[in-house]
């Protein structure tokens, strides 16, 4: 078992991971940057050191200062997080070689998933859902059109290396697909050195769901379920809910079988998750592309089947087999996660750093707060704008729901604008509190102006 | 349904009815005293009146002012809480002849549960066991002596109007025995008005194992497992978990039963707790008393069965069926709470009270915290030393202790001595780990000088 885990990531998440640290009884060691000198993270690890200047590249990317630490710490491991290094193939494999244990998959998975054409073919051959499209990379301008002649337009011209939102266009008709191709290609290449770019049908008006998938070393794979990320601002999820009010049980358990094959299909160890788009109106399900690491929603996951993810990832990762199969997972009530943001809702989410001069957390029953806050913490203005995730779990959706309108209504965070207003309203919403919407959700409704 | 709900309370619980108040889409009616003026709940509910001065005669025990607050604010109901007027069946007398719904069960519940040698002979009829003793009150010495003659030396005095440990005397031999009735009576009557005493069997060695019981009026009744409360020092719990690592399977569905025949035998309704003195060493179990209202270690039953058991309070006092039947009871996990005073456990105890300067409740998964306590908030003197609820959550009892264990290391509270340090001494020790203990625990171990 892993006595001494190095966490390479601050905030919440490294929170987290101190925390569950503590709870199996192995060492933590914190990093920082020189802006984080103050962070929760640094306090509760057992120790803590600087790794560089407040620019993330320089500390939190810095992987010749992360590995010294851990060298120097004689950490046998080290948690990547989410973000930061935690798909960074090259930055597994530099641990692999320096015998220090990487919590998270091979990086020839990590690889594989990363690349995203490779990533569709794999899945292809896997049996797992992909959009209709380009088989591989496109290589001319002729190759596309005669494509788009079967799976008709509009379609989307995505750059392989691309990701987060980058290096996506949209074509609607040959003239948008002709430009789309050479500009996506020069845009990839100037962003990612890769100009590669493939195509695929755009499907319009979907849902974001994603499985949670769970494997060890010994070839079991479970998955834990969905949870359903539809409620996105330019790409970024803000509300997150397991289960999805979209599915029923035939689909979530395709869905889930399908995550398990695309897991096997590339060996995965760890915990991951396999996002699809949701084709709802068809009831089909497509592979979107595969997180391979612990994400930002994962406490919804483990509201309702009672696993913690980064628990098993550390045992995984220590070589044990998985404790549980998948007619072991049961899964019990709804949770609804809120990422609670320094921004301002009401100037079109500006992020709003500064020193918070009161803050109370929510609790009682049924509620979790995942945060780095505490009072007196200033915000830096350098990394995630993200302060806290509310989590609120209940017998059903609308438990949850008003369970964490209340723990909303009562989280005091004084000195910095918050994402809470736009959460409460959103919460109020009809179309979300129907559980009717889709990824565009926050283009079609101005939710802050909303009654 | 109740429309309008009045919280005859202060501290952690007045916020947990509010909270439920919230979510159930409930007005809130705050009252307090002149000393909780800044008191959290003050500041959660939706309107809030002062009901008197600091003493908790005039304030929180004031029934005309509490009563004309419920009538001024056209409030349908009042939520007693624990302690104060919970228990008080002219309380609850009042409530009905003013047309207010008291939230718990009938005064007549009330009194004969409140009554202690007139609950002793319902359960005894109902069938409940009981610890041998006299069948009511004892009317002199002579009476006594015969009864010791059959359930032999030591035994325990017992003033039928006592509670929490006040109006209690054990007797080893004939002098003490005849010195402490007339003692305990003498007592009794200068502090409850009533000098009748009885006497028991006294069982030196037990657990204190109580059945939490919900029932609505309709005639349907449940159990909803046990707590155990052994974890005492001087009569107080500290800690409360459930399950008992006493109990087994068929000694807990006995105590179960036993528990609703005795609701039943006063046609209980609503939330109440049934406590009984487990004999570990024979596997008997003798029924001690019935708290007729919500118990402070409540949380630790929510957390296993996904039960909230205010609103289900609430449910039953507004007239609704129980929406769970007994099968539908299931449990799942272990928690234990750890009560956080504001007392020096470095000095004996010595209350606490003054400014938090600095407060920072534990999160993350498994932990739920249910206080008033607030940065900035001056704990008052005159009431309830308990400050904070810390319950944690775990698939065992060990991940349990080691997430409470993670919890209490990680919680700020600046400006006054806790019981944290305590907690977390206790949640080390051998014989707490090993859950072989019983209620003389901390009269056996110095808990704050052990390892």
């Amino acid at each position: 078992m892993i006595k001494k885990l190095l966490i390479a990531n601050r905030g919440e998440i490294a929170v987290r991971i101190i925390r569950a640290c503590r709870e199996m009884g192995i060492e933590s060691v914190a990093v920082f940057s020189e802006a984080d000198r103050e962070a929760l993270h640094v306090q509760l690890a057992d120790e803590a050191y600087c790794i560089g200047p407040t620019s993330s590249k320089d500390s939190y990317l810095n992987v010749t200062n992360i590995i010294s630490v851990a060298k120097l710490t004689s950490s046998d491991a080290i948690h990547p997080g989410y973000g930061f290094l935690a798909e960074n193939a090259d930055f597994a494999e530099l641990c692999r070689e320096c015998n220090i244990t990487f919590v998270g998959p091979s990086p020839e998975a990590i690889t594989k998933m990363g690349t995203k054409d490779i990533a569709r073919e794999t899945m292809r051959e896997a049996g797992v859902p992909i959009v209709p499209g380009s088989t591989g990379i496109i290589n001319d301008i002729d190759e596309a059109l005669e494509l788009v002649e079967t799976i008709h337009y509009p379609v989307i011209i995505k750059a392989t290396a691309g990701g987060g939102g980058k290096g996506i266009r949209v074509a609607k008709n040959e003239q948008e697909l002709i430009k789309g191709i050479t500009i996506t290609q020069q845009e990839a290449l100037t962003a990612f050195g890769n100009s590669g770019v493939y195509i695929e049908k755009y499907i319009e008006d979907f849902r974001h769901v994603e499985i949670q998938i769970l494997a060890d070393t010994y070839g079991n794979t479970v998955h834990l379920g969905e949870r359903d990320c539809s409620i996105q601002r330019r790409l970024q999820k803000l509300l997150e809910e397991t289960p999805s009010p979209a599915l029923d049980g035939e689909i979530r358990e395709e869905m889930g079988n399908a995550a398990v094959k695309a897991a096997k299909a590339v060996a995965y160890s760890g915990a991951g998750t396999v996002e699809f788009i949701y084709d709802y109106r068809n009831r089909q399900f497509y592979f979107m592309e595969m997180n391979t690491r612990i994400q930002v929603e994962h406490p919804v996951t483990e509201m309702v089947t009672g696993i913690d993810l980064i628990k098993e990832q550390i045992k995984v990762a220590s070589g044990e087999k998985l404790s549980v199969n998948q007619q072991d997972v049961t899964f019990t009530g709804w949770a609804i996660e809120c990422r609670i943001n320094a921004e301002n809702p009401e100037k079109n989410f500006l992020p709003s750093a500064g020193k918070i001069k009161m803050y109370l957390p929510p609790g009682g029953f049924g509620v979790r707060v995942d945060s780095a806050a505490y009072p007196g913490y200033t915000i830096p203005p350098y990394y995630d704008s993200m302060i806290a995730k509310v989590i609120a779990y209940g017998n059903s959706r609308e438990e949850a729901i008003s369970r964490m309108k209340r723990a909303l209504s009562e989280f005091v965070v004084e000195g910095v604008h918050t994402t809470i207003p736009f959460h409460l309203k959103l919460l109020e919403h009809e179309k979300f509190v129907e559980g009717s919407f889709n990824t565009k959700f926050l283009e079609l409704y101005d939710v802050m102006r909303s009654i």
